[in-house]
């Protein structure tokens, strides 16, 4: 089965991160295949950059039509509603993947993100998933995306630090790490606590792979129904929608 | 004081509509402008429009960026978030303007649609928003956005039927018009039935104006503050965000 | 359009002070008037204060029933509902209002009180509006309605410390004052922060003019339906509704 | 031990039915007296008539201050919370008396009321009770309270017929009879149905003499801390709150 | 009327404490029987816990089946679906008992528990239940179920400390005391606050009376129907459900 | 991997066919093994069916206790959290297994079980994941578990016509099937159906695959702790928890 990863910012040392970490855990089987787009923002930041990292990723998983099953690599899941529209396969986010594959581990659950600009972004998603009760904290260390990389150390240290508070002080029973790029710190802290610390690049592999050999596709009734054709003008037009 | 509607799809005849119906309402000192993006899909119909109609919609706030608050005369509240992290001026969507209004008029109220592909969408939306409890429906008349005004006799009656069906059967005690395209159809409505019939033009129109004249902005903390500056690469390289 | 405030406390400099504020925001062509009961208690704290502003209140709303609009100017909202039962025109409250503008403006928001004996109150208003979720905290600076007046600079300096803690500790991207007696402070602490601060009285006033505008009014169905007529004995023989 | 039930209403026909109902359960050592405001509406139906109930129902409060316990004899538990905030002994609506029963006997109920205009009052009421999930319907007969006594046979004729449909088509558990004036229905329909049928005035003594057994109070901490002493002018200025 | 109250734990120390607690606040005429299981974990620590009592509690039942109402006395409400489905008779948690009560008395309460091991158990049950938002905290002493009653005066010295904390942080307005162990305590650290503190076994006792009483049975509709006959195998075949 | 499905009910055909389902989507380097208590009811069908399949269930767990994970194959998730406290190995409910895949492939689901009194179970189950909002319909098609395979042409035939209600009317997006012994019938129905149909074994054994490729564990902070060690007596003393 071909799996396709979108990372959908424009940091290709990102993605190359990302491929390894669903590498890590997928069958041998299974050929991953991680891109990104040609155009966007380096990184994903909120609610602004969320908009131009958009036309870019539907490039991609137009151009990877042939995947069985697509990833968008950011725990935002931008765009996720979106492509889960354009197809009938199989089509997870890395936010939803690492909640799910932590509410089976355990019933409640905090998230660690970077910037507090991305809090409110992810507790929506959270709550609309379902898990507003479940996920009993979203924080963040103040550490900007591409700073993961960067300054990894120092990113460590911070995200340590705050999975130490709350496991002290608010009993979080695992914890999920809200970014892309911090993909290589799960297995790396996981060994210093008692709890597991899920990321969602292995965990949105791993449910894409359990999808595909249950041989299920993405509905379409409802909002994911395929978009309906029409005329799209200007710049755009090369978007419009043929199934 | 000079307010910007952008009606987010390119159909021109609609946003003639939507500033027609903008200055039906607005104070003789308001200064309306009601324009729609140079490129991107003629009507927005689901997850996959939506996304195409954000690069056209955040061109238009950014050459209008001395308005004094900006409307998105679209019921799904396309990019709301974005436009409101780009500016401190005030933002509102018609969706949301809608269900405010309503839940001033009424403790409940059923929101009617175009196409069912939108009803998870403003589920969702709702939701979020708080009122999923106040809703007490969504529901379609399956009348394609542009349809409305073409086979408007068509429509009304649809919507017309619904909204008799919500009254006696579901005890409804408002209703909102889900869609920009029914902007002309409320107060034609409203005379048939002895309860609030909302649409979210008008709505938001008062709404900008009433935050103006109390001389608010919108927050700067939290998911609404300014983007961080950063890379944008390629194509999109033009929408790299300048404070 | 002529808008009736009516202050359901009996302190007159409070309807003062209320009455200016409303104005302060009102478009020059509308009309403001403010009142308050001819009996009852002198500010309302908790549960048992309430009940007793009501008769006078429903006075004062049958006394002035040629206004196009009401508003309860009391951030419990006292008698909102009966007043909303009594009459087809809109009604709004100063709690409702001041919430439904800051989520306009913030996806979360925190309300500063008087008295812990109010916050179970607003609490539950809140909560029954829809906005259990996005309404983080909840309040008090345990200074007396009518303190608020007579020791303004104690009750600022009060606030002025809630403010910044919820904002350091809450992350909170808004501020509701919650009691109208705190009207002329909000727009002396905005200046102070960089986050919208939002009091009810101007709130409920822009919105009144906003529907008006839009010439709505209150759902006849459901809980505001007109009151059945019937009889009532004793002393409150002379409240007997007569459309 | 002394329970006295306030029928808040001023029909002194109920408030007979209302002390038989109470006295059909109670203990032998219980000693019941069930009253009436002197001044007020006949019968309750909606937000304005509870209104002016209450300064006589808060009346004979203040008359039966020497009883152990108080019953709010009204299925919209009219003025429950200022009561409570008068006094430390323990006051009960028959409204939460009757869900609270309902639901140590089933885990979903549905409740049926007299007229449309109460149905959105009781929802709220069961809301904010925390039972809006596990009571799935609130549905109303259209017989008016004092109808229920002048045409009882109807009346039960009405109810029998709702308890069916609500079995066969919603499956309802229990059933709660959601008006005082229905106080002896209860016990003739549950033998027509398998289902407990709960009404709240026997449901509210058992639970009064129960707290009364565990010689527990009203807290006194929160939105029921007892009223802060004030003054109060004119009309209604008897009911200063003298503790 | 006969109260089965059965401790589902095998300790029989603590069974004679419950007994005495429901004495204390039983009628005379009331005849309590308290037993325990011959079989099982000496103490209910957690859901692994929880499993093996059960076989021992349905058996105390079964034997017990004369009872007019069955009592179960252990916090978490274990097996309570269980026992109401093998009966019409009324069967009470004294959990949920507790709660109950709590929430006639203050419009928000908190609970202490023995061990972090059972606040997520009771987290669910008060979640399940309806009170997710009035109950405003669940927390533990970390004092094990056993050493309650050995080092009593360490574990109320332990709570005290922790209703201390309730009251001046979270502004709790009551307390449940969450373990059938601490039902001697509730009495004496009541005396030291202003708020009400219920324990359950009091609590259950009094609504079991209450509930026969009213005459009223378990719902034979829905989860509580009784169970379908079935063949057994094995070591279980005795627990074969005969009606 | 090893993964060991435990069917807790007694019936071996049962466990044959759940093993079946299992393998069908089973990586091929995965070990299945299909077990069931030696003790304990056929079938599953209510709370007390629960109760006495638990201590069989255990049993096979300590049995099996060399298996990398573990799935209970009945979709009341019967026993998950006692079995989750006793390892740290994954565990899987084949009911939560199939709502999460449901929740991946569309927004919202209806489960379809086969008796009405399991629908409360169900219900409970899926409120507590989180899913309340989004599990939009729980019904039953009143065909006993043991018939499903007895007269599984007839059980088809009725779950088919209601899946065909569910999309008719409630516009349902994917259907999951409530019982084990559906296991078979989800892949010959969904081929006559545009959505996704959704069974729990398959479900489950790519879920265990996946966490177990991911490498992580249970949880060990909260609810699912290491049972404490203690005296269990009698019958039951065989269960004492050694770690």
């Amino acid at each position: 089965m071909n799996i396709c990863l979108i990372n959908p910012n424009t940091s290709a040392s990102m993605t190359t991160a990302i491929e390894a970490g669903a590498k890590s855990v997928a069958s041998s089987n299974t050929s991953i295949i991680a891109v990104n787009p040609d155009s966007g923002p380096t990184s994903i930041e909120g609610y602004y950059d969320e908009v131009f990292s958009l036309p870019g990723l539907i490039t991609k998983v137009k151009e990877h039509k042939d995947a069985d099953a697509f990833i968008i690599a950011c725990f935002d899941d931008t765009g996720l509603d979106a492509v889960r529209a354009m197809t009938n396969k199989p089509v997870l986010g890395i936010g939803q993947s690492a909640c799910y594959i932590a509410s089976m581990l355990s019933e409640t659950f905090g998230v660690i993100t970077t910037l507090d600009i991305s809090v409110p972004i992810l507790k929506n998603n959270i709550y609309k998933m379902g898990f507003g009760r479940r996920c009993t904290s979203v924080t963040s260390v103040e550490v900007p995306v591409l700073e993961l990389e960067k300054q990894s150390k120092l990113a460590i240290c911070k995200i340590r630090a705050e999975i130490s508070r709350l496991i002290s002080d608010k009993k979080v029973e695992s914890i999920v790490l809200g970014c892309a790029g911090m993909v290589e710190f799960a297995n790396i802290l996981e060994k210093e606590f008692s709890i597991p610390i899920i990321e969602g690049v292995s965990a949105a592999t791993v449910l894409s792979e359990g999808i595909l050999k249950m041989n299920k596709s993405t509905s379409k009734i409802g909002g994911y129904a395929f978009p309906r054709q029409k005329e799209y003008i200007g710049e755009m037009k090369k978007f419009e929608f043929k199934k």
